[in-house]
């Protein structure tokens, strides 16, 4: 591929887009955000997806760049294999053809990708797990959500629905989560799930930054809130270990972002539970929110080289 | 490959070997057993599987057969790509460079794979996963192992570690696990869990599957045993498909011989546990004891085939 090539990466989420101009090498020439205003319904959302689409591949153009492919990341259960966007709660999708929608459009190859799964492919490759051939990232934050990723691809599973880390059975009698079963990990661990039990035993409210924060200022219920989580969060990551068997487990999300409050102890309580399992390297992402977007074209570009994008 | 090529397998188990010459398309042409006599120590066991597989090399010549591979499956922790067994407790191998070994004495390629994988590469390409992109098989006997197969291939892990089902989390406040580790799948819903706890309750030792059988017929303490006992496995498996998303989950060890008294109960209890997941298929393994054989031969096969064997 010529240096002139570029691929149009977009990020969908329920409040914004993350788009981009990112070149075959991974490096992003050109970004750009967008409200995604998800309550106008899937039909409009689509609409603009494919508009800025559009916007993008002209603006590469009209720098002189060549855009070859596009890609895109969403939210919910995707089938990638049929480029449809099967379920979004944040989004509104229920089984959107997103990918023939955008090739119909704008005629580039067009890669359709799950939002945690294509950040964990860029975090596996061009981000805290390069060099690592057993990567598994877990995003926290409202949720949680993870990527397998071996030799550069994320598994995907038989629906679309691989790697949902945060709907393992942590606590049999904790709280319910919002799936309906009771003890998923994203109940006990999840950023909101942290300031719920917060604002439960404090009877007053703090984002889970906060109780991390209170929690090492020596807050006696932001210490205990903050230790079940890590607990919580510790019991998952062995439980996906002992399975996964991976060389490293990066963290990614909102959570991410506490840093040493979160790894140090973190750390110690995975390494407690290892027995007979290897214990994995943890390192915390480091493609912050621009993961999803350099994931999308990444995904678009094995599309193009594998030539599998054609239907 | 013409129809006179064959396979040397053999599966190597604590206290047996199984052995067969099997036909590139799966099929068994001769079967053998050996004791393993684990008790003599590691070299006396590699020089017996040596020695049984340059027989039944013999033995294919002789009926004018010709043998093209050897492929070995051992418990414990295996490394495939490097061929070495690098830990068990019922073979007592520490870092055997069996595949090295075997080259060296016999002259064919040889493919080394672990017990589990290889009998769920069996059962997802020849067995009760035939026709399935992606199968999880589930062994319950004294201990709980599984293997991940997608697109006919076993997930190995970084370390030869995956699929450790058994030593995921079901039960925090639950039974110490050979392990260490309190509350693992393995020490609820293994066969040598369910003895174990009927003989707690009850004052009386029975096996897994009398455990069972005494629950069909109404005792009340064997019910409860036998009911705890599926609602942890069902806990275990919806927590793996939340990770994996299977089509089909197949089960196969000492555990599945109860048949419906164990698949009914459980695929009621999973299908209660399905909230966003997609429900897999729930089906007995159909190799029997034969599968970690044919899975040693598929796997040399496979390594024939990608020309992988050499080093």
């Amino acid at each position: 591929m010529s240096r002139a090539h570029v691929v149009v990466a977009l990020d969908v989420g329920g409040t914004g887009m993350k788009c981009a101009l990112v070149r075959p090498d991974g490096s992003t020439l050109h970004t750009e955000r967008h409200p995604t205003d998800a309550g106008r319904g899937p039909d409009a959302v689509v609409d603009t997806i494919l508009e800025v689409a559009e916007g993008l591949a002209g603006k590469a153009r009209a720098d002189g760049l060549d855009p070859v492919a596009l890609g895109i990341a969403v939210p919910g259960v995707v089938d990638s294999a049929r480029g449809v966007a099967v379920w979004s709660a944040n989004a509104g999708f229920r089984d959107v053809p997103l990918r023939d929608l955008a090739v119909a459009r704008l005629g580039l190859p067009t890669a359709l990708g799950h939002d945690v799964r294509v950040g964990g492919l860029a975090e596996a490759r061009l981000g805290a797990g390069r060099g690592t051939g057993h990567v598994l990232f877990v995003a926290i934050g409202t949720g949680i959500a993870a990527a397998h990723v071996v030799a550069g691809s994320a598994a995907v599973g038989a629906h679309g629905a691989a790697g949902e880390l945060g709907h393992i059975l942590v606590r049999p009698d904790g709280p319910r989560c919002g799936c309906g079963r009771p003890g998923c990990l994203e109940a006990v661990s999840s950023a909101a799930a942290i300031a719920r039990r917060y604002a439960e035993l404090a009877g007053a409210s703090a984002s889970a930054a906060e109780v991390a924060q209170r929690a090492a200022d020596g807050e006696p219920t932001a210490d205990r809130v903050w230790r079940e989580a890590i607990e919580g969060l510790a019991d998952g990551l062995a439980s996906a270990q002992a399975l996964f068997d991976v060389e490293r487990v990066v963290i990614g999300g909102g959570l991410a972002q506490a840093g040493p409050l979160l790894f140090e102890p973190l750390r110690a309580a995975l390494r407690e539970r290892m027995t007979f399992h290897r214990e994995p390297a943890l390192a915390a992402a480091a493609l912050g929110d621009e993961a999803g977007c350099l994931g999308a074209a990444l995904l678009a570009l094995d599309a193009i080289d594998l030539d599998n994008w054609r239907h």
